[in-house]
């Protein structure tokens, strides 16, 4: 197969690039390094993008910011950074993405624990992780009659990145991104849509 | 108690009006009609229409739009749309509604079984659905230190619209707005927070 996976010189994306790339030709595109370069907030600079690599056969997407804030300090900006960023993002990724992908192709998200789980500050991201989840489980009933999968995979608390943030996720157990990978493989080399993996 | 129904004037606002104003004083805001006039989607609007209702010990917000188009169909601004009304003018009636709240008050928002339980067609709304609930879940842990509580009331397709909409929602058992209603008020008068109250 041939996977693109968008954000694939982050933490999740490296360990998905490493898991897949095993067994498929894998194209980084990111907004810097990687094979293509590609802003996911811009729908033309995805097309112009996903024009430049030609047919795929699966499209992952790692990438996305949110704001973290305590609720009084939360402003539209706040969540706007993680709805144009994580959220719309990652379903313009689909949208212009369905131009480009391969019959029988898949696209898979990246969603996270906060939807969930919740912690102090994080309700941005809890937001956007609850709305990438119910999109994806709707997208995939209007994505099936065109032959195209697509499923969501939530990560927890990464052990990379727990050092740094983990404080801010009290009791949480870190999972490896090397584990999280697995779930983007099901995703990919499976059969199923309208799937949320959680790895926590 | 004091409760303000935003939205009101709507299906769901009045069956809500119809149920709480029974026991208690029940001020109905609106962009049109209503006591006290408001738009949810405009911050400063808020703030001057919940100054003129002054303290209160609920807000119930039963309003927003959600742009319904199909996969094929949907563009930044078809999502725009319930970002910037049902999901942001929800959310912003609970951060700018934190000024005026009673203590022990509370926030009860309107999601829907979209979120959950996807339509043709619907994948914005199911998006606005699952963000509002994920949000709910994460605002409630931090309004628990400040005495307030907040829950989401997820209604099912109405019966007084399934006449009308009802050929979008093939097999969806329709719920009357008075059942629906009964919900805000488990919310209003119980104790919980952070809950999704599904009604279908």
């Amino acid at each position: 197969m041939r996977v693109v996976v968008v954000g694939g010189t982050g933490t999740i994306g490296r360990a998905v690039v490493a898991e897949l790339g095993r067994r498929h030709e894998v194209v980084r595109a990111a907004r810097t390094g990687g094979e293509v370069q590609l802003d996911a907030t811009d729908p033309a600079s995805i097309r112009a993008g996903l024009a430049k690599i030609g047919r795929f056969d699966a499209l992952v997407a790692t990438m996305g910011e949110v704001a973290f804030a305590p609720l009084a300090k939360l402003d539209t900006e706040a969540f706007a950074v993680g709805w144009r960023s994580k959220l719309m993002g990652q379903i313009q990724l689909v949208l212009v993405g369905r131009e480009f992908v391969a019959e029988n192709g898949s696209f898979t998200l990246t969603s996270g624990i906060l939807g969930r789980d919740p912690v102090i500050g994080g309700s941005a991201a809890s937001l956007v992780n609850g709305a990438l989840e119910a999109w994806v489980r709707a997208a995939a009933i209007e994505l099936l009659p065109e032959r195209l999968r697509i499923n969501c995979v939530s990560p927890g608390l990464l052990e990379e990145t727990a050092l740094k943030a983990g404080a801010f996720f009290p009791g949480h157990v870190p999972v490896s991104a090397a584990r999280v990978a697995r779930a983007y493989a099901k995703s990919v080399e499976g059969a199923q849509t309208g799937q949320i993996y959680e790895v926590f």
